[in-house]
């Protein structure tokens, strides 16, 4: 058993990690060579260019002034003080919201913390329970409810304080569901016309062996939406298309690596080989060799894109229909359109970016096989998934590889060798497979049929969540393997099953401490340090880059990562949660966290991350009834474990509890989840008034017109008609103007915010170095 | 055990008693003084009157042409011979697709009784199994699936039929789904006009300063459905206006009673006491007192009135909002209104006869609490019923009675009246808990604020299913109070359950086809001798009845019963599905069940039930989805009990089982159960355009203004301006709009059905009657 000693240890350990990674951030970031890495939401925002453009040769990569690695924590109250409206300018809703979750974790455990620390410890103290039982124990034990005797009253002090805790937590995810809906409907209200305001998607149009699907189309709405509907755009099926951009895309790129390797060194043409991999075959001038590649390839685009809009063939029985107005869109949104309902179904367009289109054109009756499929795939994959995991260990263990590959005999042999494959080859299997886990749960979600790269994010979050549950969180209290578990759940009733994990509980509250500071406060502090868009921006930088624009492109910000990130916060909320009341000592460590995480993610996102889409925080609903679960299961755990603790008297008073819970999210949902699914008619109505008001020239069907085009249409378009080099900046100049921005760009400063100096953290230390 | 003899026996006795039913309604309702009982539909329709108009005066009373009496068993082809459509137009959809029910049982088991007989049989006979391991057995469990050796190949057949059942049992859900849903929209479609098509139901308005609720509906649809909103209602609260108007009904009745009385004994004016009961107070002569007291009260009447239209107070947050085109109320009633999501709901109107009006006003919040409310008491009714029962029974035993009356003693001692107390009355708890509760389960449906009598119905139904599912199906499987079950369920493993219930299904068998034969057959039976109607109508009819309108009013059709009829059709679908494979012996009991009720209900939707309301076959999906559950559950207990059998190497084999359909079920949900729920747009352009080219000058305000309108305004209205015996006449009238007939009224001949002679049972009799 671990003592506090043990856990100061340990905190120490994970206190200096994490500092050694905020060091390591605060000296690279400073480096004008790193400034693309950590900093290239300005970048793209216009905000900011490449600093090395005046000083000196060094200068340009490392920053001299020692006086900035002074100040090396600035960032955190830089990150703090913008203020959210500003945020959310800056980067979206989603971004501002996904942040509200952390600070939901500061609101609801700081009271709990008072609260438990205020009660339950000196009731949980002032008992000799383990003392007088000789079990093996520590100090952490003696302020947890362990500590308590058999059938003693003191078990009502924690019925009473389960109760604050379900009514606090309660209480504070009504009024942040309140928030959040609210700054929603602001947010929508506020947003300029945006083409998926007035689009909603048709999909099933049934096929007509007399009309195209265009015509069919057409004819439809204009019988059951004669006053409303404006134009159209049908689907296409360019996947074909979108393979021939990616391949030439991947040519340009090795012609660019030549070349470059050419000009360092003009003396020898570069060459290679035609075959797999460059490993045999023809050799051949590498340039021409790829300049002649990508001139094919031009034409074979020009040609499939000529093909995808005339060949029938290629066009879904699917469509983009935009109406006249907000109102006539939000009707054929939330209305069933045809007598058979699996046809023409409607539902709203997400935003161009946001189309997830290679999933637009699944058919009714191949959706449904699919959700089942994936259903049954992921209770296999969550239960199963040690299986094969196990099965390459084995097949990785020494005496195999030798047997298997004779020829190697010599090498393994070798002590150091021996040594790593004995200790570190079994668990890099797993490993593998827990880093590819979430693009495994994404693949799912996208076999499924989800039409949006918001719902595949969200899918893939709650499976990631239940993965989390059960294999992190369950398998770490009730030891063994999760196919034991899985055989315990079926074996033992249903009333037992709180019991066992419930009893668990307090003895595991040591090694859920460690977790949160491993997995919590080193991670965090890991993420900041970006070490992998760190590697891959300085291997293009190297290779690949020779203009602005390319390095521009080379610059990776990435998204929050909605489906791996909130199941983390989860699980912090599941854990927090349940051990409120059975080990208050845990909750400060869990606050750390949140605080920790809310500051480096607001920083984050300022500084580095750009949103792919805008949900408008439609995946609130999906955290509010994730913790109402967390909630719910440590009421049962609860239960559970003052059910073996003979405290039968104060047990029956925590059956209301749970019942009150969902009795809750009932309210909640039906209250507050409307305003995250549909779109009200009042709203459309106001907003289209408002609008013929102000623009009663509008030409709203240009504006329409080429709004859901795919995406890889508009490219193969700007690749043909122009240089690859402009069409990045299209590209971004697209997601400017989808981003509402209020700033006014300027030359290498970032502006400073409207309430507060220096929003954007290095500010000073640019102008610094800006200054003669 | 049970022989085959002794279910001879059974079955025996058992169609002795239906014989015996089926005997006495064949010569009760050949009685002219009972025709209004067992024909009221005819009479409601205006297409038979009184038969007691010409003939002797006996033959007023009694039926004395002996032929008719040979023919007692006419009634059930005749009952047969209306084809389909024109059921539809007698009786309603909801009638017609009600017994599609019964004929869904024959088809889902004729061929099931086919196969496993053939197949399933044989491989059971011809076994020693039970011979061998000197069982208690006899011949019916030579015929089931105890038969078969431990471990033993033959499972295989018991595995491929079960597959078979469920594609078959699938196979045929579909395609009645499939004809359902064709049913309900073609009969939309042909509908004539009718005011719920236009209507949409707002609740919630939220409370203003400035506008009465009226003015806030209309600002708000003219603001947000500017082209299409026509006229509203607000809905009034009624409920004390209804309570005099009952009242005063009553007065009338006891008018009625004591002026009876008067005319057959003219010597003496009948007197009343005027206290409670008319036990005590002052004697007053009863004709004036009654006479007075309606006076008052028909003043009282027509003050409520005048106050419930004109005070605020009065008027509920909640309106009728009518729209000038079907289009325009699909769009309203599927769309979200309101920013606030909890305000301007709005739902399809149900059609006037429909709405359950008390509901109307229940605010949003309460709605949830009302909700978790009802869930929990109906878990506790489901589990702990059994507690009160208990409870009044020990009340109710000897002694007690004894203890706590002891002036009853001498009589209580009294052998015959001992032996009943003993006997019986500790039963009659039970019975009488029983028999109150699809009471119950009403009461907790209104309680819960549905606001139409058709969903408090469908409610009820899938509440008294559970019920029957809990008590008559698992008590009767594992023997014991359902309270030990409940501790078994929570005790015992979830993998365990199946193998515990499956266990005991085969030897539950006999249990069960004597259960079929009470319940089902002679149950049957009696529902058509409508015995409490029967007796009801006579005693009104010798104390009530003056006129011929008085005598239309004292009859009762009744309804079909959907929330008590269809749990109990669904419970023979579950006990036939289950012991499909296991004992193929219990197949033909249920067929004659199913063959047997739909030969009775539809002679008595024919010729007696009214139905109330008309939801177009609404209930439909909630028949599928139990029958679904029920198969489910067959194959789990199936998988359940091969597991006790060691047939370790079959049992995988049905796995796939219920996931295969459980997928079915998501298929069918998301391809037909819209058509249930949701008003196809382009359906509502369809049949606006049509009604704009036939009618183009229809005044559809006038025709919606008064539609829902509540109906004990229009009672009191007619109440008012016009003596009570019209007001039957109106309603009925009323309800004949609504359910469109396309026969022609003539005096005392009901006409024949066009398809063939003598569609009305009893036509021949009358005829022959009617002749000089």
């Amino acid at each position: 058993m671990a003592t506090i000693g043990d856990i100061g240890l340990a905190a120490a350990i994970n206190l200096i990690t994490a500092f050694i990674f905020l060091l390591a951030f605060a000296i690279l970031r400073l480096q004008p060579f790193n400034d693309r890495v950590y900093f290239p939401k300005w970048y793209l925002k216009g905000l900011r260019s490449s600093p090395a453009t005046s000083g000196s040769f060094v200068s340009k990569f490392v920053n001299l002034d020692y006086r900035s690695y002074l100040r090396f924590l600035n960032w955190m109250p830089d990150a703090l003080r913008m203020p959210e409206p500003e945020l959310i300018d800056h980067a979206g809703l989603d971004s501002a919201v996904y942040l509200r979750i952390y600070l939901l974790g500061l609101k609801v455990f700081i009271p709990i913390l008072f609260l438990t620390w205020a009660i339950l410890v000196p009731i949980n103290w002032t008992n000799d329970w383990l003392k007088d039982s000789e079990a093996n124990y520590s100090n952490i034990d003696k302020l947890s409810i362990s500590n308590i005797p058999q059938g003693s009253h003191r078990f009502y002090a924690h019925v009473v304080m389960s109760y604050a805790v379900t009514f606090w937590t309660c209480y504070a995810l009504k009024k942040e569901y309140e928030t959040v809906a609210l700054m929603r409907l602001h947010f929508l209200q506020s947003e300029k016309r945006r083409p998926d305001q007035f689009t909603v998607l048709v999909k099933n149009v049934p096929p007509d062996a007399d009309e195209t699907v265009s015509e069919a189309v057409e004819h439809f709405f204009l019988v059951n939406h004669p006053d409303h509907y404006l134009t159209h755009q049908v689907v296409m099926n360019a996947n074909k298309l979108s393979k021939l951009v990616e391949e030439k895309k991947s040519k340009q790129n090795w012609l660019v690596y030549y070349q470059n390797k050419y000009e360092r060194n003009q003396s020898k043409r570069p060459m290679m080989k035609t075959g797999f991999l460059g490993l045999w075959g023809e050799k051949v001038d590498a340039i021409e060799h790829h300049m002649a590649q990508i001139e094919k390839l031009s034409n074979e685009i020009a040609e499939e894109k000529e093909d995808v809009v005339n060949n029938p063939k290629a066009i879904m029985p699917a469509a983009f229909v935009s109406f006249k107005t907000r109102w006539g869109a939000a009707v054929c949104a939330q209305t069933q359109q045809a007598r058979n309902p699996t046809l023409w179904l409607t539902e709203w367009a997400a935003e161009p970016r946001d189309v997830y289109w290679q999933n637009l054109a699944i058919p009714y009756v191949s959706l449904t096989v699919r959700k089942l499929l994936m259903a049954v795939a992921f209770f296999f994959l969550t239960f199963f998934f040690i299986i094969p995991v196990a099965f390459v260990q084995s097949l990785a263990n020494l005496e195999g590889i030798e047997k298997r590959a004779s020829f190697l005999k010599p090498i393994i042999e070798v002590k150091p060798i021996k040594a790593f494959i004995v200790g570190f080859l079994p668990g890099i299997a797993l490993k593998i497979f827990l880093i590819l886990l979430p693009t495994i749960l994404m693949i799912m979600s996208k076999f499924e049929g989800l039409l949006s790269i918001s719902n595949l994010e969200r899918r893939s979050a709650s499976r990631y969540y239940l993965f989390n549950f059960f294999n992190v969180f369950l398998a770490s209290v009730v030891t063994g393997t999760v196919l034991e578990q899985l055989d315990t759940f079926l074996k033992e009733s249903v009333s037992k099953l709180p019991e066992i994990i419930g009893v668990a509980i307090p003895m595991k509250a040591t090694f859920f401490i460690t977790y949160i500071m491993v997995d919590g406060w080193s991670g965090t502090a890991g993420e900041i340090l970006r070490l992998k868009p760190l590697i891959i921006y300085h291997l293009k930088n190297f290779f690949l880059v020779k203009t602005e624009k390319d390095r521009e492109e080379a610059m990776d910000p990435g998204s929050i990562g909605f489906n791996t990130g909130e199941p983390q916060i989860q699980l912090y909320f599941l854990i927090g949660l349940i051990y409120a009341v059975v080990t208050p000592l845990l909750t400060p460590f869990i606050l750390v966290f949140f605080a920790f995480a809310y500051v480096v993610y607001r920083h984050q996102i300022i500084n580095v991350y750009n949103q792919e889409y805008e949900s408008s925080a439609a995946f609130w609903p999906d955290v509010h009834g994730r913790i109402i679960g967390a909630l719910v299961i440590s009421q049962l755990l609860l239960m559970g474990l003052l059910g073996t603790k003979a405290a039968a008297s104060s047990t029956p008073f925590l059956l209301a509890l749970p019942i009150l819970t969902i009795g809750f999210h009932m309210y909640c949902k039906g209250r507050y989840e409307p305003a995250f699914i549909r779109y009200p008619l009042q709203e459309a109505m106001m907003k289209d008034t408002l609008e013929r008001a102000r623009e009663p020239n509008l030409n709203l069907k240009g504006y329409l017109e080429n709004a859901y085009l795919p995406p890889i249409f508009k490219e193969a378009e700007s690749d043909s008609d122009d240089d690859d080099d402009e069409m990045g900046d299209k590209k971004w100049a697209k997601d400017n103007t989808l981003v509402a921005t209020k700033r006014v760009s300027r030359r290498n400063t970032p502006v400073p915010s409207k309430v507060s100096n220096g929003s954007s953290p290095n500010l000073e230390e640019i102008q610094e170095k800006d200054k003669p």
